[in-house]
């Protein structure tokens, strides 16, 4: 079971939705719909649900207004022992969160330091991160040869975005916290809303890049290092 | 055999494509390359193909630019009674057709009331429907506890839409009008074009919203509603 | 084993990238990343990787924005004899690569024939291309009553393209290089980045269009013929 207390000290209401991990109706976190309670400034509520399914999950604002300014993160579910049907552990779990903007002052292709509003929503996106930074900011999954890796794409952007990985194929395992058997790819195109897990072997020494196929995407790139 | 006669009513010329059930040349209604005609205001036409397959379809006019104009609609198939092997039938089968607008006075994330003519094509969108309505008009899909629901979603717009169901996950049954086996969602993406039939068991009583991911997104949401 | 030499008689630096058929580090063509050099203009560079895979790729230069001014182009490797595990060999192998322009003069749903350079970044398409050619410039695609034809749809656009064929259903039969069984469609999307393989057996004499599903997509538009 899990808990969750939010205390909302925004100055504007609030709820919290995780996205997937079916759950009672006055738990899921949309008082438009639902009968679930739209949190007061100052006030708190706490969600609780059975965590029934392993896998890759992500939480965000009812109010999609506040996801862009930042009320969203992952949420995953590990197995228990007796879950592990076979399969090796991976040796590194790493989660990428991709996301949008759409910034006042930026073009595209050009990044000038700064602090900007982003706009309410990213309809005209200019700027793309993973896990909040753009490249050459973005950090290296490290790896070790002969090692097995696991990647947690999560999509919490308006866009669908198209990741490809450099130096490996990957087997994608899982789409929506859901396993999927036998299926082999290089380019793996990420809804909105979406979250596709992948692994492969480090068989291929260096430094290599993960990034998203769309020629203005160079900057929703990462790299990942397989090291002996 | 389904026989379809078109009588155009408007000032334009005009023709129907029934999107997927493969047919013959002359009733498939895209005049520009097939030799199909085009019909003349005034005029009418006869098509007449066999509905040779279970599913979801929809029709629109050859024109791409009368489609946004409301010349589309769902097309089903059901299957004959010994087409039906194994399987339950669903307790209430709902057709949801995804559209989005592109308004002239409308700005994202607000509505006012009022008559627009939408703009030739939707490639800057900011209205968005299910069967003609937005949220919160659209109308609930009401299900009974214990019982199964069947969804199609029918995409006639010019972007993707992932779609997620709340408090139930759900399994993909068909995708095009071919059968899909063993895959369990609970976001899925329907491009352009695309129908994806979904099932699910009515198991979690409530009133829980059946929305698409995108944070502008929040008019293309319906409700369904499980009772006991 | 594949050698390509790479002279750049341009007059800014370049590289190759061949997306899939994974490699070693320095012959994968991404600069800012991996040990693989930055080809200045008058110098030249060797790529050599083996062709492990069959299947469908394409290259692009590494630099995102010279990719929408033309450096880029299909990738086919062709199974050696012995690799034809069953399986007919198709009657006609098309290759059909999507493109999309951002190009200043130009108004969607118009053409005004002109030299226009495209934008740095496709973000706001208003042109769409099949080999490079818009309809009813577009090339048919001829085959023969009862003889199988493959098409390799190639996307290395800024955006999903739904591709569907009129008068024939067909098989997916490999999606970026990696086989799938048993799916058959009507409407596929082929999101940026990535490559996928139909096949069917030409059943339906005349001519048929082949289309994106966008309303504003009529230009990416191509037509199959099945003749006697």
């Amino acid at each position: 079971m899990v808990r969750i207390e939010l205390e909302n000290r925004l100055d504007k209401p609030t709820s919290l939705h995780v996205h997937g991990l079916s759950k009672l109706v006055f738990q899921d976190g949309i008082p438009e719909i639902e009968p679930t309670p739209s949190i007061k400034p100052g006030e708190s509520y706490v969600y609780q649900f059975p965590a029934w399914q392993a896998g890759t999950f992500f939480y965000h604002a009812g109010d999609p207004s506040q996801i862009p300014q930042g009320l969203l993160g992952p949420f995953i579910v590990l197995p228990n022992e007796n879950q592990l049907t076979g399969g090796e552990i991976p040796y590194r779990d790493y989660v990428l969160v991709l996301q949008q903007w759409d910034i006042p002052q930026e073009k595209i292709g050009e990044i000038t330091p700064g602090v900007y509003k982003p706009r309410k929503f990213d309809t005209a996106p200019n700027f793309f991160t993973i896990n909040g930074k753009a490249f050459p900011e973005t950090e290296g999954l490290r790896t070790k040869y002969g090692k097995k890796i696991r990647i947690r794409f999560i999509n919490k952007s308006s866009a669908s975005h198209s990741m490809h990985v450099h130096g490996h194929d990957f087997q994608v395992v899982s789409v929506n916290g859901f396993p999927r058997y036998n299926i082999y790819d290089d380019t793996i195109n990420v809804a909105s809303g979406q979250r596709i897990d992948i692994e492969f072997l480090s068989i291929n020494p260096g430094s290599l890049p993960i990034n998203g196929t769309k020629t203005f995407h160079k900057r929703i790139m990462g790299k990942h290092q397989v090291v002996w």
